[in-house]
């Protein structure tokens, strides 16, 4: 039976990147306790600009909770100094999600290392998928030491080149299974309608993922036209991803966390913070 | 052994989209025939504008051949009304590849109807993909009849929603296997390193299509950033595809045919055509 979501508001967490051009961290998670919000997926950077124990004590006084941290991964590099630095913040981001208490650490594994700032350092994408599948195991050792679950997100294959070399629940999944075999918990995924809604072969992965797996589950919407790569997501109902099928799809395969409105938008970054929570809420309720 | 392009100036083709606003096909033939080029992918709206059976004329007199024609799909629709205008608007394309002698008509199958302009008709991209099988096989009972191969070409998944709800190599090849079990040759696909470069299953699925199922091999080159989704390819060298791997994988799985230089790209657009033509050749010789 899938969830109404009308009737469950405390289910809706938001991804503070939604808001990011709005406000600072603080005001955000204010602004949404003022909602009845009581989730937030938080980026490291929003977190560092208020201060890490500062939101942590927020968040504990607020009764706000994590429904993950985004985020961790960004695995290749040039050279081993580059491949150790990598892994050294990760271990950081897995402390900061420990001490905020977040469910999850969200990966966004990296890709051709200096595409982000279009000089990429070699074009190798094998390369690339070998040092992401070596990051993420040395990683996990550590974040099972500490008893934080790593989330993969499988970023559009648009973002291939310069974000993340792992495209599709497929690949994710296989990664999992190769690193984590016996799904101990420990490693799964954070599937985003975004990301992933165009895949042929999506709804036999998210049979194969599994409530095991399924560690985060993303929304918005693709517009058409899209004008840009990276910050021109729609809100929930305004673009052509069937999101009420997508969800029962993830539910059927034993998903019951949070659904989390994550937006990259010039349009939306640019209205008052009031409206993007109220629309989101809104949306949340009749359209995810 | 993988071919050295430098020594077979003859294996380049031109798709004609590549010049398309600097001058019109007869100009642009003229232009390939100057420099050597003797192959050619039109597309239909440039044939049209000059006239079918003037391009068919100045061709043949030229020595001119075909890698293909572009284009034939859009085969989804709202109703039986548009499903059928579609399946005649296909067998015209047939017929104009088979007067042009195109060894294969393109098919970018199309994907929500009315997406491209902004207002798509519905959302169910699985319906959608039904509708591309059921025209698919019906335009091929046709294009079978004429001997018209068709070359289902796999596009990008950022172009899922408004061009082609085919989006991976594997998802063309099951659709080959499904109407075409006797690998005849009648059915096959167009590879464009543009949309499947990305893809982590392409080395298996490139050896899987063999070929029997390789009808076209298209290049041009991922820019980073890419600032359209569209109109923002690069020149083969300028991105970060790997086109000599990706070519030795095409060659090793069977295919001998010629490689056809594909850009849609306002920056190349708005650069005088010899110049345009006199880059494709040097790249085309020295990286692709």
């Amino acid at each position: 039976m899938m969830r109404d979501l009308s009737c469950h508001p405390e289910l809706l967490s938001l991804n503070t990147a939604t808001v990011r051009k709005q406000a600072p961290l603080d005001a955000i998670i204010e602004a949404c306790v003022a909602r009845g919000i009581g989730l937030i997926d938080p980026w490291r950077d929003q977190v560092q600009a208020v201060g890490l124990e500062k939101i942590a004590r927020q968040i504990r006084d607020a009764g706000v909770k994590l429904s993950g941290y985004c985020r961790g991964g960004f695995f290749t590099a040039i050279d081993a100094v580059g491949l150790a630095a990598a892994l050294d913040d990760n271990r950081r981001a897995i402390d900061e999600a420990k001490t905020l208490g977040s469910p999850c650490l969200v990966l966004v594994v990296g890709a051709l290392p200096g595409a982000l700032t279009g000089a990429p350092a070699y074009r190798d994408i094998g390369l690339a998928r070998a040092q992401v599948r070596d990051g993420i195991a040395a990683s996990l050792d550590y974040a099972r030491s500490v008893g934080m679950p790593l989330a993969i997100e499988p970023l559009h294959p648009m973002q291939a080149a310069d974000r993340a070399c792992v495209n599709t629940l497929e690949q994710a999944l296989d990664l999992c299974d190769a690193l984590d075999p016996g799904r101990t918990g420990a490693l799964g995924v954070a599937l985003d309608a975004y990301h992933v809604w165009w895949d042929p072969k999506l709804a036999g992965q998210i049979a194969r993922a599994g409530a095991d797996r399924l560690l985060a589950y993303h929304v918005c919407d693709w517009l058409v036209p899209t004008r840009d790569l990276l910050n021109d997501r729609g809100m929930m109902g305004d673009g052509v991803i069937e999101l009420k099928k997508l969800r029962a799809m993830v539910e059927a395969a034993g998903y019951r966390g949070p659904v989390e409105v994550e937006l990259f938008s010039d349009a939306w970054w640019s209205k008052p913070m009031a409206d993007v929570l109220d629309t989101c809420i809104e949306r949340f309720k009749s359209v995810a």
